[in-house]
């Protein structure tokens, strides 16, 4: 058991996906335990439903419903609840984009920003939320990131691929490959290093060496394909280095994963979504998940979505959610052991 | 011992660089006997310089120069040589770009496309050559693929990466990433789709599984980042669907490599040359060697470049080059079998 054992508030997502299934198995599972105190946050209905859909009544287990994240056992056998509020979460049908399911998502939602700013929980971990459901209550962020980034007021929300040594950052995710081609300016890459750096530096890396990848093949070749190396990256990367910053690059994209992967740098700079998820996905998918820096408090979340076409029928792993919680517990204490020195 | 062995012509690259040394250490395992015949060709002097830089005399190995295939020996001991010319091998400085070295590297690639061409080889490999010396001698295509295609009068020059389970094509590999992104039309992917079912049914691949991966992130989201994928993408695989071929697709970029990594593809169709270098290299940088269909004969390169900083210092590897020959060889027996069938 792990001394330093945050208290992880665990958003069960849309409630029309995989999201409250995935959470109580997750919660059955011993091992999360020795590693933090997870609790879920959402309706105790549905919670109870996938209990239930899942046999955990039959297997011993117990529901444990709180109102304040200091009453929770934090045992395994025990699945601790903090109800976000009351629904006719009966008439939730699997696998369908519901306005009353979108609330229930984002009401989880913003019971685990109260609790996380009012110290009542370390970490948040969010299962997935359905876009087109959370805009028809009015939500107009694009996903979890921008929701937690405006609701905490946060200057920025700095958003980290792990999969075991690697660490991706992004410049751009969600914007077509040649709008991110053109959005890769030397502004926005030497923003992006420095508030990875900031972020580095208090997880208690000293130093750390930030690799920018390349946008172009071969990092263009000094020029033969493509022109941002010269015009973007170079000067990015040097004025970083002039601020201080152990900045390395822009280091050719095929490569700079691989020399990742082996320990070389502390984290990566992806230009674009697919460059830094295709690294991590391919060398290993189960154990790639997201962190968000720069909020006031960790968040992390499952690499996958709502799988609508799978939902309530006890196919869905937690595996993915289990890593997300392990890791987001770790850098936890990485951040505490610093926090405290 | 495997009983179908090709003879593989290994081809030393420019002799100012690693090519050399890495060949003579490939032709010194054991192991490559067991899957191939292989013989070396390329200047004798070079050859022999790289032989006595190993300390390859002082551990009993000896030299063999032939003037046809047919007289090598093929087996642990011995490293046969077909010279490709006489030259002052002695003037070269290892480090350097050189005509004189371009020259080498040029002919050793003639004289492995006569014997390929008069089937006194099966296969051809090849070590590094440095763009810059080829083109002091008036050679004007970008790197072997190009040149073989032209010396060989072929239709196309299909090259592969491989890596493990994944067999990842391109539709670009030379051009910036902008430019790569227009040059995926419904029409390249479609020929590129042509010929990966054709190759690979050579393979004896029935009805082969060819995944074409997405250019935008999530494969646009239904057209919410990017029109590629509706506009090109979509009808190519449609219109392949129609000719009989069975195309998957398009398949966002940060899972296609994971499912094609795990069995469910024969291949796949990469949009731009870091797409599918980033997956394979990331996965296993060892493992990942190009093959090119589409010759007359198999083609197979070596994943890393001439390495001027480290030639002459016995530094260098030669696992690239030995697991390039082993994979093509497999790919010659694959070939064969399906020809005798």
């Amino acid at each position: 058991m792990n001394e330093a054992r945050p208290i992880i508030g665990i958003t069960i997502g849309d409630p029309a996906g995989i999201g409250p299934e995935t959470c109580v198995e997750a919660l059955s599972n011993p091992e999360i335990y020795a590693s933090c105190k997870p609790l879920l946050i959402g309706c105790e209905g549905t919670i109870r439903r996938a209990y239930l859909q899942k046999g955990l009544d039959k297997t011993g287990y117990k529901l444990n419903v709180i109102d304040k994240a200091s009453k929770g056992k934090y045992e395994h056998g025990t699945i601790d609840i903090v109800s976000s509020g009351e629904y006719d979460w009966e008439s939730i049908a699997f696998g369908e984009v519901q306005k009353l399911a979108g609330q229930m998502a984002f009401d989880a939602i913003l019971k685990s920003v109260e609790m996380a700013t009012n110290k009542e929980i370390d970490v948040v971990g969010t299962a997935p939320i359905h876009k087109e459901a959370i805009k028809l209550v009015g939500v107009k962020q694009a996903g979890h990131t921008e929701i937690f980034e405006e609701l905490t007021k946060s200057p920025y929300a700095l958003t980290m691929f792990n999969c075991h040594k690697l660490r991706v950052f992004f410049v751009s995710r969600h914007m077509s490959l040649k709008e991110a081609c053109d959005y890769a300016t030397k502004e926005r890459v030497l923003e992006s290093v420095k508030q990875i750096h900031s972020e580095l530096t208090k997880l208690g890396i000293e130093n750390p060496r930030i690799a920018v990848a390349a946008l172009n093949p071969h990092g263009s070749d000094n020029g033969l394909f493509g022109t941002e190396e010269r015009d973007q990256l170079i000067p990015a990367v040097e004025r970083a280095k002039e601020l201080g910053i152990n900045a390395i690059g822009p280091v050719p994209a095929d490569s700079v994963f691989y020399k990742g992967k082996n320990g070389q740098y502390d984290g990566i700079l992806s230009l674009y979504h697919d460059q830094g998820h295709i690294a991590c996905k391919t060398y290993d998918f189960e154990k790639s998940v997201t962190i968000t820096f720069g909020l006031p408090f960790l968040r992390s979340s499952v690499d996958h979505g709502t799988a609508f076409d799978i939902a309530g029928k006890n196919i869905a792993q937690s595996v993915s959610l289990i890593e997300s919680t392990l890791q987001s517990a770790e850098y936890w204490r990485m951040q505490k052991k610093i926090r405290e020195n």
